[in-house]
């Protein structure tokens, strides 16, 4: 499907990000769902993940779930990178698809920060919450904002990428540049890297489900006929689906770089970052993921003073959080319930 | 290192293989430990995995080990495929390079079996053992030769190819296949797909060694100094070192498709297949192995008579089976040394 084009763009002007380029008149791509009270006590911040733009994340908002539009105002700002925020594939030169800077985490949430605060006056977060990389987007908010966040649900993701994710990482990479029509990013419109891209999507699917997933041909609810299928329309397809490389590349890079122990004031300490949480964390990774395992966040929450940790259970692995399979689903919603229950 | 020379070439003739090619003038490169007895009654097969050489499987073999040279006759056949035995990197005209003919688990056990029975006259085997697609091997020796084969040892691989683990076939293969210099195996000499095998082997890398084993840095174990370097020194040092690309698409044919239900008489039935063994088999699965994982063969063993799972502990994962890890190593000895005392 074309990327969504129903969001709204919040003009960050010139973002010094962190490893010290200037993006030049940055934009965050954002959508937002229900109504912001009059208190501004009620605002939720629910960041994209690897790829994902703010459609993706709907699956999980609903007046049945506890991301409840009548209820609470969820923002859902678009990672930079993503094709709709500012991003390799719509900056303009010299910055522009190869020459994209290196966003951070951090730098991440610092834009949604200014949308937030600027554009909304918000001065409190009920909850940030996400999947995945959107994990990584929640450990910086508390990390980089305790006293705005009351609560934070990490789900199937990190606060730190782990050595092993970050081969993962090279692996699809390295892929995606073996194609030469890649050129080192100068890919021309007419001669997109689409074999690149289509290795991409086989290297990604051993990851993105567990081996149980495959043996029990759980695909089949994803309607595909047959292990081919599957490899070519879901994930072929998924990779092929206006996701430009230069701004996969540039995600990636945020990816693998992730630490919150690289925040500002902590010096590359991981552990201080983590014990600098205040609010309480609960964190939902999925039993067969294979690369963010649920040891990553168990190791997590021992440093989080109010850390919690609920395993998903099952055999979707990585995509447990990605909204297709209804029992994971449910627990996800339960456990966001759960956590909006709690004292910030 | 260059490819081993101290090896015998046994010919085979005209080979009519499985999915009907000939495979004509065809030539299985092996090397023998140890003597045969009179009565010919200490032999052992112990076949070689994905590219490895019959020189790769030595750190098994010897004096202080179950696989005694003193006690066994012990010969170590080279896959077809691996560069030594019949190949496309070897094979003439017009079935070379690209064009070199499916082959099957099947068919590599039955050159192996005249191998054994023709040149050596042996009867009876006291084991079959291998690693990885040698633990394929070691299978379909137990299907299609009952009488034969008294003991079977598989460790780190498994009886049929599971789903997933074609997915992780998919994704090496389709990686080097997008290097344009592949050009469809008609690759030149001075253009080799280097590019191809470097991220082949990124890809690689996050699957042989479990998500432990990078957190915990065992790299370092290996001679690494950092992971980048491992991932260079390490892993495409091992891809780029006179592996030939056709050689290992051979390869992952055969692998992709192993089942010893394919084998004939069983008509796909796997089940049946497993059922049809006779012989005590004694299946060693590494704890964290993400290709080969230990439900693998757990499934299996509820299908051999004489079926048994010793999980493998530890964070080696798949290269638990490599001899690189020193209790793994003693863990899979002990193994061989028990099944060797068990009655036939």
């Amino acid at each position: 499907m074309p990327a969504p084009t129903d969001h709204e763009l919040f003009s960050l002007g010139d973002v010094v990000l962190q490893h010290g380029a200037t993006l030049r008149d940055a934009k965050l791509a954002y959508k937002t769902y229900g109504t912001l009270n009059a208190e501004k006590t009620n605002a939720i911040v629910y960041p994209t993940w690897y790829s994902g733009r703010h459609s993706d994340n709907e699956w999980l908002i609903g007046t049945d779930k506890a991301l409840n539009p009548d209820e609470w105002f969820i923002i859902v700002p678009n990672m930079l990178g993503n094709g709709l925020s500012s991003s390799p594939s719509n900056t303009p030169p010299p910055y522009d698809r190869a020459r994209f800077p290196n966003v951070t985490f951090y730098d991440q949430v610092e834009c949604q920060h200014r949308l937030v605060t600027e554009q909304f006056g918000i001065e409190t977060l009920a909850l940030v919450t996400g999947w995945s990389m959107g994990a990584g987007q929640t450990y910086q908010w508390a990390v980089s904002h305790p006293e705005m966040v009351q609560r934070a649900a990490p789900f199937c993701g990190s606060s730190v990428t782990s050595p092993h994710n970050q081969v993962f990482l090279e692996s699809i990479t390295a892929t995606l540049r073996a194609d030469a029509a890649f050129a080192g990013g100068w890919y021309r419109d007419d001669a997109w890297p689409t074999t690149g891209l289509r290795a991409f999507a086989r290297v990604y699917a051993g990851w993105g489900f567990s081996q149980a997933f495959y043996w029990q041909e759980e695909w089949r609810k994803l309607g595909a006929s047959s292990l081919e299928d599957f490899l070519i329309a879901f994930w072929e397809g998924f990779w092929l689906d206006e996701r430009d490389p230069n701004n996969l590349l540039a995600m990636a890079w945020t990816w693998c770089h992730g630490d919150v122990g690289r925040t500002p004031g902590f010096d590359g300490d991981t552990v201080a970052a983590l014990a600098s949480i205040r609010c309480p964390v609960l964190a939902m990774p999925a039993e067969k993921d294979l690369y963010f395992p649920p040891e990553d966040e168990q190791w997590a929450a021992q440093h989080v003073p109010r850390g919690e940790v609920r395993v998903i259970p099952g055999i979707w692995g990585h995509f447990a959080g990605g909204g297709m399979n209804p029992d994971d689903t449910a627990f996800i919603d339960q456990g966001i319930r759960d956590v909006l229950a709690m004292d910030p």
